[in-house]
């Protein structure tokens, strides 16, 4: 094809991971009038899935209300929220390797609104990952994988996860990167290795960028290009550190006619003018430093809460020193 | 090559246009203690080039205390900053095709400090900035040509400006992209244009692009992928609109050891934190909107100036509407 951006590839599928992602910055407060707007903005505007909290573990918590209800998802909450959900919206929820109780925690489909469950894992927790992989998959769900942080991961690991993941029952591997510190010649390699892994078993590749250097829609549309069929955003760029691939600039490149990015710029008006105010996201400079030093944004996030917020120098200095 | 970005190209140069294209966004009202650290800092840095400020018309401007010196750029002005220049660094003036007395205004290059014209010119111009191209040429100076709102351009209209700009004395032609719309795909094709348009005259292709898809970045690294060796950066990417392609991601993604970034972190933190509070640049909702539309920006700069510069639906219909 000599111009393949002016059409459109059919299989392509957008979850919105808003509420999921965005609840790390704000301990998963967000009220029901925001969290339901997400959802309206996301069947308005053909959104394929929506990813609207975690099932995490409730053991150890001492002092619940110090999180709101999308860290733990009960099926209740998202009732509350989306009733039946009679919509094409498919609704997910993510479960954290090691920090869910998935087998008490995560109902049986016939029980649930829910439609997929994700399991996010790190390498080093492939083997809790697929046991939860296969008890959804029991259970009922839609299952995928996301294997988080996969700029730190040795390409012999990477390799063996990958083989082992082909034999669950996931139906979408994610390419993760949670540092937001891949060039898109990286996602290049990453989407191609991931294919051939999961050649012949229907498994799609998923992408879900982080936007430290700027270059999370830039690396999810390389990821398109290299045949990745499924795709993380969130509204207004809005998640942890620098946030992520924004959903109005992606709807704006996929040209199937299904999606309307109308609604996510009424969303925007509505909601997220208020929510700057409050929320601080974004490629801001300390997330560009830890991005390019394929460093966790935490130290990123720590100084900018801090009263040394603007001294990039000195952050610089130590996040070096640490390389 | 496996990795390719693990490496570097030692004849990629890279040229800082912070004053220059940050100018428009100020009426070129920088004090002489910011030009004079953005200076320092592409010394400190490294960097190749520093475009600082327009060659401007004087006629028919009224009031020339409206405008900075960086719109007109006069000897004395320049010399007040840099000195005679002792540095590696090298200095350039953006000369606007139809906007400038070239002959009178630009001294020949043995009286002058600077060592770069730069010719900006649509693609409606080129018999003029032709002109501009030689004259500059006959001073002595080093003569590079902007072919601007590229996005816009036919097809057979850019082969036949190619054509003719293959044979003036300009060293380097740069693909811009003023309206931020160019998606990588795109970019691929207008570098391998160029350079085929180019081959065998030992010019080089340039990057110049805009943010407002947040693809700056990932553009300029596109390009860089397909041959362009000369690149336009901004510090804090500032720039008119959404802004250029930032200088802090560019060095650290270019492994050329001669390049430092640290500087250009001291820079942000002794003046851009200031800077934030009285400008604004960046990938905001409505640039995201015009980029995605290939319009110009200045609809998008009334609009955020305005009473109005929350009302992203309201503006994307008027938008749409004049599609």
């Amino acid at each position: 094809m000599k111009a393949p951006w002016i059409t459109y590839r059919p299989e392509i599928k957008v979850l919105d991971c808003t509420i999921r992602d965005g609840g790390l910055i704000n301990d998963h407060q967000f009220d029901d009038d925001f969290v339901k707007a997400v959802y309206d903005t996301c069947v308005a505007a053909g959104v394929d899935y929506m990813e609207i909290g975690y099932k995490a573990s409730k053991q150890g918590i001492a002092n619940r209300t110090k999180f709101g209800d999308w860290k733990f998802c009960d099926e209740d909450c998202i009732r509350r929220i989306v009733g039946d959900n009679p919509t094409p919206l498919k609704l997910a929820v993510m479960a954290d390797a090691g920090k869910c109780d998935y087998r008490e925690d995560i109902p049986p489909k016939r029980d649930s609104v829910v439609d997929v469950i994700r399991v996010a894992t790190y390498v080093n927790q492939i083997p809790i990952a697929v046991d939860m992989i296969n008890d959804a998959h029991e259970k009922g769900y839609e299952v995928t994988c996301n294997l988080m942080a996969v700029s730190t991961v040795q390409e012999v690991e990477l390799d063996q996860a990958l083989e082992v993941l082909r034999d669950t029952p996931a139906s979408t591997i994610v390419v993760v990167d949670s540092f937001g510190a891949l060039y898109m010649e990286q996602v290049e390699l990453l989407v191609r290795k991931y294919l051939k892994a999961l050649e012949g078993t229907g498994k799609e590749v998923g992408l879900h960028m982080h936007n430290n250097q700027q270059l999370a829609f830039a690396n999810t549309i390389e990821g398109i290009i290299h045949g990745a069929n499924r795709l993380d955003c969130t509204m207004g760029g809005l998640g942890r550190g620098a946030g992520n691939c924004p959903m109005e600039l992606m709807l704006g490149f996929l040209r199937n006619p299904k999606y309307n990015v109308r609604p996510v710029y009424q969303l925007l008006q509505d909601h997220f003018v208020k929510l700057r105010k409050k929320l601080e996201w974004g490629p801001l400079v300390p997330y560009n430093i830890v991005g390019q030093l394929n460093q966790h944004p935490r130290a990123a996030m720590a100084m900018l809460a801090g009263p040394d917020r603007d001294k990039y120098v000195e952050f610089y200095d130590k996040c070096i020193s640490e390389v």
